[in-house]
């Protein structure tokens, strides 16, 4: 019988604790599968008294996470500490300077460095594996890395994001403003510690970009990522949006065409009656398109204890049965810079305006849509309160260059009042 | 560089030749992934002469799939004839033999010979993989054997047949007799040749006992699937259902209890608005259950050429990565013979009966449920046409048992007319 393979975890917050939780209750069931036994030789963190609600004393415990990475009797290094620099990346370096093997749910990591990690993997011949780091336990790096594998993928979609999603969808049952739901979801503990990373796409654009890097075999390039929270969006978009049939997400979409590059993480109208749609709080839904397969969609937890250990545990198991895939499923030597796409591709909009009450009002909103070649495919106005009226336009398919010009001329026609609100629509 | 992957593809039908199309048009992208080259080194068909719309007159012929299986220069048998005895059992079995990998998409041969096919491909040294034969494009089982590895499965449940599927939606939306879209699905090419392995649940059976023998360890027992078809299924069910929320599918369930190893395929009613609920044509749809991933949902085109020889081409490309996985998951010599599961776990069920126009006639047939301890969820009585008129109960959780039970005794209450239809509920 081989040896075991032997896990060194670097952070023992819920993820950690719960990649304990499997190794200690599963011991036969992985071993099964794996072909050999799962073991752990030591655990780092920061906090050594913190109760777990897991027992540690079989481990040896390290404080500092780079010399966890370089104990001779680790085979894998377990990177579930998180940050996109510092000990994470200290630890991940030398995990492989030192011929270990990594598994990490740390999407900011490899969304900064991946390509200097996977290539410094591959030299060494070793392996990083990230399925945790892509909406939670969803096995969406599997899918698109091998399931997919014979297809050429046309896009990548999906709603990678809970706490978005939740604060989205709270917002629409409860009616509440986002600054309410916001502060809600800072108490029950669902914001990272700095909320912008969740709420401005930042996690939700990491997550985008390594999975675009798989599909399109590119370099991963976050820093290419049109990124836009959901702070803008306000509780009279959700509701004006459901009159019209849709939701709104903050939805990912990431494709290779001939303008390039286009990788997008921004609020988008869905239908309302689409799976995307009808996605409630903090699940995660990956839209994956290839030549041969069409449409593949799948959904599950997006984050938690369970979710995202199954996803680690399943790159341990992988790494355990003798797997040889790299990081982004082809060698990084050969992962090629793609253009940024400058536009992105054409879909119908949703705009949102106040239109005062003037005779011709709405007449001149068309011809200024019109000028700039965008069609109107539904419209409704609603009563008047005060001197306007609010106006909901559903264009047909027209560019952001375009929305974005009439958005400039619009405010000189003197019949729209105040902001006007444009939101891509996509229709999965 | 490694020399290429040899393949020789047993089978030139839809995915046959969806195979050939996409080891043809993706050469570079193939080799990326895989790491070394996909070949075809011959191909074998009945008909050598039809037009297939692909060139493959660099490809040597082969008349007999053994003799396919057993060439020096093939490393992989893709074996996509179909049958689950004959030429296919007989080539998977001279491949192994000759030292071969086996790629197949047919879920009847690995449900009647999986164990022995499994154990014989182990001693070899060679692999068996079957991604294509459940769920078309759809990488189920990957996800099964990989993505979810770490848990303990607890459910699996899917719509894994597009036909009977596209049938029951076609009902539904047209209104038109089971008879009438049977025929119509025939004239459309949806069926197979003997059209009971659709309508029969057997093929959707055949899926359902592969899946179940990755998730819980055990042995294939397609023989253990209790089978139920959509013949009995009436344009009536499908809109009363409709009427209390629901809609009807061939669902199959399979999970591992105190009770044994139970797996069902039958027609279930789930609730109108569920994942499930929603799924229209001939699209497929697999739940999978893990004590720490929680419910992963996928969905995607269940048949046609291109899903399909996706799929095969992902067992490909793992097999060219030097992939060892065994073909369930674990050792078959470690997969265990389940007890059959005598009863089925509790749930709701749906009635529709014909109650005669008499003072007490629902007295009486809600006093036969109380005696077996069936209680009413919600039930539905319609207007009276002629002397009966239709009532519709969904009840609590209860047995099939106690169901058979009320079922046999109702008729003797006098107020019953005609049949008694009774269909589990799922809620997913």
């Amino acid at each position: 019988m081989t040896r075991p393979l032997r896990l060194g975890i670097a952070g023992l917050g819920t993820v950690g604790a719960g990649t304990v939780r499997i190794v200690q209750t599963h011991a036969e069931l992985l071993k099964r599968r794996s072909g050999r036994g799962i073991a752990i030789a030591a655990v780092c963190a920061r906090n050594r008294t913190k109760n777990r609600d897991i027992d540690l004393s079989a481990y040896d415990w390290e404080d500092d996470p780079v010399t966890l990475a370089r104990r001779e009797d680790v085979d894998v290094l377990v990177e579930v500490m998180g940050g996109a620099d510092g000990a994470a990346l200290d630890a991940t370096r030398a995990a492989i300077a030192a011929g270990k093997d990594v598994v990490t749910a740390n999407k900011a990591l490899l969304a900064h460095h991946g390509q200097g990690l996977a290539e410094a993997a591959e030299a060494a011949g070793r392996l990083i594996r990230f399925e945790a780091a892509v909406a939670g336990g969803i096995p969406v790096v599997k899918a698109l890395t091998e399931g997919l594998a014979g297809n050429e993928i046309r896009r990548v979609m999906g709603v990678m994001n809970g706490t978005c999603n939740y604060i989205l969808t709270r917002m629409e049952s409860a009616g509440l403003p986002y600054d309410d739901v916001f502060e809600e979801a800072r108490q029950l503990g669902y914001l990272e510690a700095d909320p912008t990373l969740d709420v401005g796409g930042i996690d939700a654009g990491h997550k985008l970009s390594l999975l675009a890097s798989i599909a399109f075999g590119t370099r991963v390039a976050f820093e290419a990522v049109a990124l836009e929270g959901i702070g803008q969006i306000s509780i009279d978009d959700i509701r004006r949006a459901g009159d019209m049939g849709y939701r709104i997400k903050l939805l990912g979409v990431a494709q290779l065409t001939g303008r390039g590059l286009e990788q997008r993480m921004s609020p988008c109208l869905v239908p309302a009656e689409s799976p995307l749609g009808q996605l409630q709080g903090g699940t995660n839904m990956v839209v994956l398109e290839g030549d041969s397969v069409g449409q593949i969609v799948l959904r599950g937890a997006g984050a938690g204890a369970g979710p995202t250990a199954s996803a680690v545990m399943s790159d341990v198991i992988e790494i355990a049965r003798g797997s040889r895939i790299p990081t982004f499923g082809q060698p990084a030597a050969s992962l090629v810079a793609a253009p940024v796409a400058r536009s992105t591709s054409p879909a119908p909009f949703y705009l949102r305006m106040e239109l005062s009450d003037k005779p011709g009002a709405l007449a001149k909103v068309a011809t200024v849509l019109g000028d700039e070649g965008i069609s109107i495919d539904r419209m409704r106005q609603y009563g008047h309160k005060d001197a306007s009226a609010p106006v909901l336009i559903v264009t047909h398919r027209t560019t952001r260059d375009a929305i974005d010009h009439a958005q400039k001329r619009l405010p000189a026609t003197g019949v729209v009042q105040g902001q006007i609100v444009a939101i891509r629509i996509e229709t999965v």
